[in-house]
């Protein structure tokens, strides 16, 4: 495909268009898929989450400086939370990062989180393979964290930074939501405000309680004030760590193994469903649904006798 | 079942352990859904989405006094926003609610969303099957409209009501993010504030431009300030008007046909992502993983060639 073969060789405008094509899902994605993935399994993929105003949108621009100062190629992916009722706050943060919009080094695009039913989780698995495929050292997917898909999402990443700030509650609600289970790196932003080191210090214990395994990667909580270009240093070379950990321990090639059956299983299911959907439109399917309106049959049991609407399928 | 006989004879013990029961997505779940599904079809469904802030759960805790006064009984769904980083906001509305605590003909359940691709659709489904099934005539989902997922939710009740504030943004933004699709009634909440009249000015003319069909219903945009409960009876007639208009059009038939289809596909896909998922997990899944991972096939070529990964599925 030209305009693959366009993007392979840098041009831009090409990713974009290709990056549309795959948000758009439409009829010949596959066949775009199916170019794309070979080029695929070069770019880091670090995932970066976080309260709303805890100022993850900065931490990823200074730490896409960071990156741009070791000569790496750099792409963000900012997944827009889905609310009708957002307003232009991620648009504003976009615009913040405009100093790096000459930078040929840098690519940031945001993502809709609105369609289908689990396509955004496809989708970003795909806009990831193509950014890998075209180059980018480096993948940044930002998140509000607002959703279950978007965990999903980060689980598919290889290294997840959780950016929390004083103010955004206490360590027992950090524990509660399960992000001791995604994060590998902690970072307390605004590290100026008060309350900051009580947060830090419990972050540190709640790591040391959950550390029983000496091959494990030790969860490092940063310091920062990004704002200021403070404590982001540091972070990138704790992500480094990481990577290079993560590389020796297999971690990387689970992590890329688990991001493909997660592609295969979600291209199959987007299948069926729109297979199921199609044969409970026809007549069988209606004359299904019409037994359980009638209440002559349970939903379940309908589910259960259209044998999924067709033997064949 | 003894549980689902002591649900309907009004226990609220054992209603608390059903819905407990459907969120938890155990083995025995199709038994219980069998039993209830032929109890439902009474209730009236209304869903209740805004921005956070925008007073939702004001609007709604005055609804149910309004609600009580004619008699009826009501169940409230409050589906939380899945967010690990969500605060204690939700849980301080539901005890603000505790003036009904001690009503029996009132129930009030918090439904979270974390857990299984697509579950929340399910579930919420089957805990307002549920309401409906144990005699609650008013069935009130309460969501803060964060994701796709809530908003599905919102589409199969019978009716929605869209909560602003004069500060939620201007009307462009509700029409941007699809609200006049699923809106049946505007709230402008907090009415004495400022932009208020402008606010309104906007969704009554947006209304008059989407207004193309005389059969159709003309969206009301009722003033209220709910923490005083100015403007929430007019809101209770209005909903009222627009049940009996629905009714009269045939809308709610089709409403309840859309849902119980939705719920038939749900149990249909529910059951295939699992058997998919575990056959990929067999020795077959894993070799045609490994030839992805080797790039002797793409992703898409192994969801093609897997058959959905059995033949017999």
């Amino acid at each position: 495909m030209e305009l693959i073969d366009k993007m392979l060789a840098g041009d831009r405008l090409s990713l974009a268009r290709v990056i549309s094509f795959i948000e758009d899902r439409g009829e010949h994605l596959r066949k775009l898929v199916d170019e794309i993935y070979p080029k695929t399994g070069n770019a880091f993929v670090l995932g970066i989450t976080g309260p709303p105003g805890a100022g993850k949108s900065t931490v990823t621009d200074k730490l896409v400086a960071e990156i741009r100062r070791t000569g790496k190629r750099v792409a963000v992916i900012a997944i827009d939370p889905s609310s009708p009722f957002s307003g232009g706050a991620i648009l504003g943060d976009r615009i913040r990062m405009q100093q790096h919009s000459g930078d040929p080094g840098v690519y940031i695009r945001s993502l809709g989180t609105r369609g289908k039913h689990g396509g955004l989780s496809q989708s970003s698995k795909e806009v990831v393979m193509a950014l890998d495929a075209a180059g980018f050292d480096w993948i940044i997917v930002e998140t509000a964290g607002v959703g279950q898909t978007e965990l999903d999402v980060l689980k598919l990443g290889h290294a997840v930074c959780v950016v929390l700030v004083p103010e955004s509650g206490d360590s027992i609600q950090v524990m509660k939501a399960g992000l001791m289970e995604i994060a590998d790196l902690f970072v307390v932003n605004k590290c100026d405000r008060p309350e900051a080191d009580k947060l830090v210090k419990e972050l540190v214990n709640m790591i040391g309680m959950a550390h029983d395994d000496a091959a494990k990667w030790n969860i490092p909580v940063i310091q920062t004030q990004a704002l200021f270009n403070q404590g982001v240093g540091e972070l990138f070379t704790q992500v480094q760590a990481y990577r290079d950990f993560a590389h020796k321990h297999g971690t990387i090639e689970r992590k890329r193994a688990a991001f493909i059956e997660e592609e295969i299983l979600e291209i199959i299911w987007s299948k069926m469903s729109r297979d199921v959907r199609r044969k409970m439109a026809e007549s069988n399917g209606q004359k299904l649904l019409a037994k359980v309106l009638e209440k002559k049959a349970t939903p379940y049991e309908a589910a259960r006798k259209s044998q999924y609407l067709s033997k064949k399928l």
